[in-house]
């Protein structure tokens, strides 16, 4: 038969997507691009050890249909998780989620209607704007300089378009790997507040942190309700386990439990034990620590390499954490057919086109320093960068 | 702030629902309520072995990112688990899904505008209908008598709402336990071809059969790609894990994929690898054994005892596998009311008429089996039909 799809899965492209991972699958690629943790940054024997703990102890609570907004132990242990991130909440302002990623579609759910706009982050996380657009919303993109988006644009924008939400990645954006600065984060806030739209703020790499200080997320400054957070457990326990965690106001939460209901029922329960455990033995901050120590010689390594490889007059970030490296390159230069050539050379990264709401900025692209090691980043950046330098 | 939610979370009523949830969770209660396998039924000694299997030997493979359409392993041991339930598959026609209820949002996320209609069983399962409102689609009822939905009303309503999806579920239905037989099947199949509808066959329960021989299912029967199959694991391993799968056409199985890369990247890969594993070692079909063995014992003590206990002109279905029996009462008795009053007596169960899309049955009830104990079955069984008796 010929099917007749919904409206919102028109135009669906993500050819580009596909056809990078295809890329990264050869085994003698140096994959720059996706967005993996290092393989050696999961917690196993801690992992082990919690699985074994619930399936002996507690295996009903965990096999059984749990609730909705979450497995009561983890809830109550994401009080304190982030009351040490500086935020007030109790399990109120909770619902797990399947991953920060259906954070992302749950708030969609709970708010959008076709023709909703939503401002980004010029240029943002590629599937929050596949997101988005699945919800037939439009994007419009704020702008942003190298410290993060300009408030001032942001307000025209909202004056301009009335939107219902702004999406913003405030820590290590992906893909800039940007930190927006403490002043700009209550600038945003107080401009939020003025025109009735929601932030919704989302940090799956805050606690990857490398230099610098921590600076205060935009939820710890909400008095309110204003801003809903997503935290992702992808980055610091392990993205297979696919559990993450909405902190909103609760009249929001009763909203998005119920769309949660429908949606996929509760997360997964062993997966959320896990997580909770991983909080309440104080592992999760010794085991950042350790994500942090890997991560840190990789960021540095490849920031080096980048330093001396790329040629003169080719911008590239320096980010204080996070997992990302955002390059700008000559004008002149398209990173698509760039991309092709350098998997012709084994190296991958992601062009930064599909970034932006808009399209173009032909001449940027993004690279992931987690996934591979010292001795990758090193030869790969050399390839990419003689590669480049050929461009000049 | 005043939230602005979207349409589609208009109207959101799940009173009933959590108010029985509410009931269901004092210890004291006999809930007959809910939908829960059985605490017994639980394959723990295997789920703990599989768990420990991929930890020691493939931990990459099941914490890192994995493929949205599902862990390889599994969707190669899917093949072969359908090749057993008499479907020809391969691997392009699944996409794995947290649990089959993601199956249902994912199906009405590819196909569903505004105003869609989607043709349901009066009654049916009512978080399917809760879902198709969730997209702002209009439900409408076909007939069905004590063997399952009428094909003549089906080909009536057709014409008549011109229904972009047809919600079927032909195994010991939910709420009615019913079964729909082969020839009405077929016609059900020939009719949605004729009229280029798509069937959404959702069996939950199908490997749950106690008595009788199994029925074709209609994707068994689909030459043409109009129908959608939808498995759980959640009743023959542990809903705690949330797996399930969709099977569909290829075209159709690229959409629903592409719609999951948004929804939740993909459904945890420990949970998927412990089914892979299930199916590989074949397990799966020991163990759905000796859960038919349990919860045979349990419809038969609960048909003996509705047999024993509801007043004269009571009806009761006598299904042959599930886990739900259906009750329709004298038409003077409200069973809202009568819920309260059972509960009091500490007794649950749900009334029939949230599985109505256009509400009323109110003399209607659904008892769960399977996750009461014989004695609890025995006893709650009696407490309700004699408070039923009262009534008549």
């Amino acid at each position: 038969m010929n099917y007749a799809y919904s409206r919102r899965m028109e135009g669906e492209q993500d050819n580009a997507i596909r056809e990078i991972l295809a890329l990264t699958s050869r085994p003698e690629v140096i994959s720059f691009a996706g967005g993996m943790p290092s393989a050696d940054a999961f917690p196993l024997d801690f992992i082990k050890e919690a699985t074994n703990y619930y399936l002996e102890n507690e295996p009903i609570s965990v096999l059984q249909y749990g609730s909705s907004q979450g497995f009561g132990p983890l809830l109550r242990n994401l009080v304190t998780f982030f009351a040490n991130k500086g935020l007030k909440t109790d399990v109120e302002n909770f619902v797990v989620t399947t991953g920060s990623q259906e954070g992302i579609e749950l708030v969609c759910k709970a708010f959008l209607n076709p023709s909703d706009v939503v401002l980004v982050e010029s240029p943002t996380y590629l599937v929050a704007l596949k997101t988005f657009k699945s919800f037939e919303a439009k994007c419009e993109s704020v702008e942003t300089d190298h410290e993060g988006v300009i408030p001032e644009d942001l307000e025209e924008k909202i004056k301009k378009f009335n939107p219902k939400l702004i999406y913003l990645i405030p820590n290590f954006q992906n893909p800039t790997g940007t930190t927006l600065n403490e002043e700009r984060r209550k600038k945003c806030y107080e401009i939020a507040v003025k025109y009735n739209v929601i932030i919704l703020e989302d940090d799956p790499y805050g606690e990857l942190r490398y230099s610098g200080q921590a600076v205060p997320s935009i939820k710890s400054m909400d008095e309110t309700g204003n801003v809903i957070y997503l935290q992702s457990f992808s980055k610091i326990v392990s993205p297979g386990l696919r559990v993450g965690a909405i902190v909103a106001n609760k009249d929001i939460i009763r909203k998005i439990d119920s769309a949660k209901q429908s949606m996929d029922v509760h997360t997964a329960s062993l997966n959320q034990a896990i997580v909770s455990r991983f909080i309440e033995t104080g592992e999760v901050y010794t085991h950042v620590e350790k994500i942090r120590d890997l991560y840190r010689k990789k960021i540095n390594t490849m920031t080096d390499c980048l330093g001396n490889y790329l040629p003169d007059g080719a911008y590239f970030s320096k980010p204080d954490g996070g997992m990302f490296i955002w390059c700008e390159l000559d004008g002149k230069i398209n990173s698509i057919p760039l991309l092709k050539e350098a998997a012709m050379l084994n190296v991958a990264f992601i062009p930064g086109m599909p970034f932006y709401a808009e399209g173009g900025h032909a001449n940027t692209l993004r690279l992931n320093f987690t996934s591979s090691s010292l001795e990758q980043i090193e030869k790969g950046i050399k390839v990419l960068g003689d590669l480049i330098k050929t461009k000049y």
